[in-house]
């Protein structure tokens, strides 16, 4: 399939003009053909009418054509074939055997999105019924489900170029809600963001909806990305990506004259707490599985373990050396572009220079472009007091804080900004200690896991793929699983509204079948 | 009942010594004694430190200790019995019968929360069982359950001296999703503050919990409030009052290290929607019901009708003239505050002598303090060009939009901003033109009601009192029902943790009896 470089603007297809966007293979510093034109201030602004203008249309689907449309930008997606793979292969150095994987989980969400809307629960609908005999005051008629917000803003992520990019979670998840969605393309993989693009505009060609429910942007610099956050017809922002990224957005957003949601998955060092009794009876396993989840995909994922907490001692040199000698069996791995690369071994090189960090083992070394794993440790003492210590190094990279005590486990988690995830290594006698440290870890991350690591992001009802901020901009929220729809809605309530002006939500036949809430109790669908 | 003049600072009473407060009544302009004392940083300090300290603890506490504890507060309130009344009346101005009613209204928030607390739902307890078979990759046991942000900052209104007070609706939702409250009294009514903030502070020691759970604090400036925002342990504010006040803190909140939510109800005007069927059949009608909703408690109402929109004809004349009769036997009325009574004036001063704006009405005229309802009338092009004509006039002010047709009230509707309620006005053979305006009034609104007025907000479940910005700061929350708790929770989940450790709400047993979601399936309770 041949990669049309274009922006995607509703149903048309524009060559952006506002300079140029080359995919780069970082694998060998190629540069990919062919060259993406930016959108300029006039693209944008088609492209938010458009989306203002399909929002009362798309947003009235019925849930049965929402949830087809879904399936069918999975289908879509999927009958791009080895097409995608190869070139987002090209463009991401990610392995075929990851991105096929990476394909499969966002067809998964987008059907998972598809079963939510079905199900309708989303809407929250909810009747409180007239009482007119009620005294002193007669009680009026009060009905409630939740809209979509508007139209949103979606920014892909270099790291997950399908399930997190223009296809995505953020983007299934505001199409589910009933929101227009407008991809800001991430710059390093222009071409599978317009493969995919294309199968999104085919789908809402396919199924009949307004063109504006979809349209995809390429920005050759930051001011395209902005004013798309700043344009009055955005009502909610999707991004994950770097901090500095992230934390802009926001300001951006708090800036508008109507300030706007801004979801920001952005940075976390995913605490691993291993305590005593675990790392005595298993040490070297625990070590082992550390390894190998530190070097998952590079060590490119936002719930990397970036941190080991332990008490200090001969247990936790046994997990040093297992750790060791599993990192100097992985080989180096390209990364996901050349400037990544470039932030990654800047931030090695600054720790196996600092004056208060022990080098304690290194994958192996490899091509120029490629990340060599590297894990660190420091004292308590040191980590405590030195910032610069304890922010994210994105990569295969992971420090381990020596600890006198857990007490002094305690204290650095009670210190740590918020995070995606923790997890506890615990055995049995393990428990009372670590049931001492939980309630510090449940005001700082949004997922705690147990014998096991962050990488591997279950997409379900019960998971949390958020946390607080800096982990994301908002902790209220997830980023994966069925409660990601939850971000892109709000409340409307209707009172004493003739049954024929109700949506159908919310009328006396219940022709939609939802389960609904009555005077706050749940009845059964149908 | 005596007045202390205090602080409460957890289970402590300090006299403030930063800048002095009085109570004024506004019926004769007399200073109320005895004087209140302002906090200081450092009470502040305690608070906060007081606050943080009490959160694990009460945040895990029982389901049923702490629906007992939101009765309690409301035993206690009614405890003052009329000496809380009393005093509210000499702050407020307000009559008897409406504060009576408003403190049954507390009170009902109180225990309806304590209702939703026992029930549990708010948890949103959820089970993604494990799939040790499943391939390619076995699944994880996911759990999720909601836990409270963390202490939380309550800002008291001056027009609902108990029910957006010291105990309203913020404080009951925040303390029901287990957040402890520091509230900052507004410093129209100090004495009613810390009548009800004893009977928090009694409550709390009743029912043994933390006392750093509630404290209230006065301010003599704005430094002490807005200090208490970008306080680090502070994770959510509620906030009922002006729109400058509101997007102050707003900014304030965006602006910490961690960025926090802001819940701020501030700024509307209500359109009310006349059709041409309703106000053929009934204009008179109409015309009476809407002076009394414009005129009820001086018009202090944050949903109180400030705009009317309506085909401009003989109809609509008859229903001015309706109003202009109702409005002539209204009397003026003690307004809360000199200062709120100041602005009202000036404001319906200027439009009195707005070029583009008529009187249609006026109420009887009463003492110098007194406010004196208006009714104005301009046309829509005037409307549309003139943004001081579509601000909020606080009080029992109104302005009808003479409108050339229904397609130009609907564009005036498009042009709105945010508002917390629309009421329409519509006969059956109303309905179709109604439908075409639906859609652009949910999008503005948070509730849509018919053939009544927003004044009068039902405690239910299906209620929202809320709306897209400015008239609050968050359009994707009600500050008013049971879904208020909903503001102050996060998810967190929980990956493969033992059962020992697993909170209650997520054990396999269902300790709670709570209603769980299974793979996303509601299961019933018990």
């Amino acid at each position: 399939m041949s990669i049309s470089a274009h922006l995607l603007i509703g149903a048309r297809a524009v060559a952006g003009t506002n300079g140029t966007i080359h995919g780069i293979n970082p694998a060998n510093g190629e540069t990919l053909e062919p060259a993406f034109g930016g959108a300029t201030p006039d693209d944008l602004e088609q492209a938010c009418a458009l989306a203002w203008s399909a929002f009362d249309v798309y947003r009235e689907t019925t849930l049965e054509a929402r949830a087809a449309f879904l399936e069918r930008i999975a289908e879509n997606i999927l009958a791009i074939g080895d097409a995608l793979i190869v070139r987002c292969m090209a463009e991401s150095g990610l392995p075929r055997a990851r991105l096929e994987g990476e394909r499969g989980r966002t067809v998964g969400q987008l059907r998972l999105f598809a079963a939510v809307v079905r199900a309708g629960d989303f809407l929250d609908a909810r009747i409180d019924p007239a009482q007119p005999q009620r005294q002193p005051l007669a009680r009026v008629d009060l009905r409630l489900r939740n809209i979509p917000l508007g139209p949103v803003a979606v920014f892909g992520a270099s790291n997950f170029p399908l399930a997190f990019s223009v296809g995505g979670g953020d983007t299934a998840s505001a199409l589910a809600a009933g929101c227009p969605v407008i991809v800001k393309a991430h710059s390093a993989h222009p071409g599978t963001s317009v493969l995919v693009g294309r199968a999104i505009q085919q789908a809402v060609a396919d199924c009949g909806l307004p063109e504006g429910t979809f349209s995809l942007l390429f920005d050759s610099g930051r001011a395209i990305g902005q004013a798309l956050v700043s344009d009055w017809r955005i009502k909610a922002v999707g991004f994950t990506g770097s901090r500095g990224g992230g934390t802009a957005l926001m300001h951006l957003a708090a800036a508008r004259h109507e300030p706007i949601p801004v979801y920001a998955e952005m940075s976390s060092i995913n605490p691993v707490l291993l305590f005593p009794q675990a790392l005595a009876t298993r040490a070297e396993q625990i070590g082992q599985a550390f390894a190998a989840a530190l070097t998952l995909g590079a060590g490119q994922f936002c719930t990397n373990p970036g941190l080991i907490l332990a008490v200090d001692g001969p247990d936790l040199e046994r997990f040093i050396g297992a750790a060791e000698a599993a990192l100097s069996d992985v080989p180096a791995a390209t990364m996901l572009t050349p400037g990544i690369h470039h932030s990654y071994a800047g931030a090695v090189q600054a720790l196996c220079t600092h004056a208060d960090v022990t080098v304690e083992a290194r994958g192996q070394s490899g091509a120029p472009h490629q990340g060599q794993a590297a894990l660190f440790s420091t004292t308590a003492q040191a980590f405590r007091r030195r910032a610069e210590l304890q922010g994210e190094t994105f990569g295969a990279a992971s420090l381990i804080v020596r600890c006198p005590d857990l007490e002094t486990v305690r204290q650095i988690v009670e210190e740590l900004e918020g995070q995606l995830t923790a997890a506890l290594h615990v055995d049995e006698s393990d428990y009372e200690e670590a049931a001492k440290i939980l309630p510090a870890l449940e005001r700082r991350v949004g997922r705690i896991l147990v014998n096991g690591f962050g990488t591997g992001v279950e997409v379900g009802h019960a998971m949390v793929h958020g946390g607080p901020f800096p982990s994301t901009s908002d902790g209220r929220s997830t980023s994966v699983g069925s409660n990601a729809i939850a971000r892109f809605l709000r409340p409307v309530s209707y009172q004493d509204v003739p049954d024929v002006l109700l949506p159908d939500a919310l009328k006396a036949a219940n022709p939609l079948g939802l389960a609904r809430r009555l005077d706050g109790s749940l009845q059964a669908a149908g």
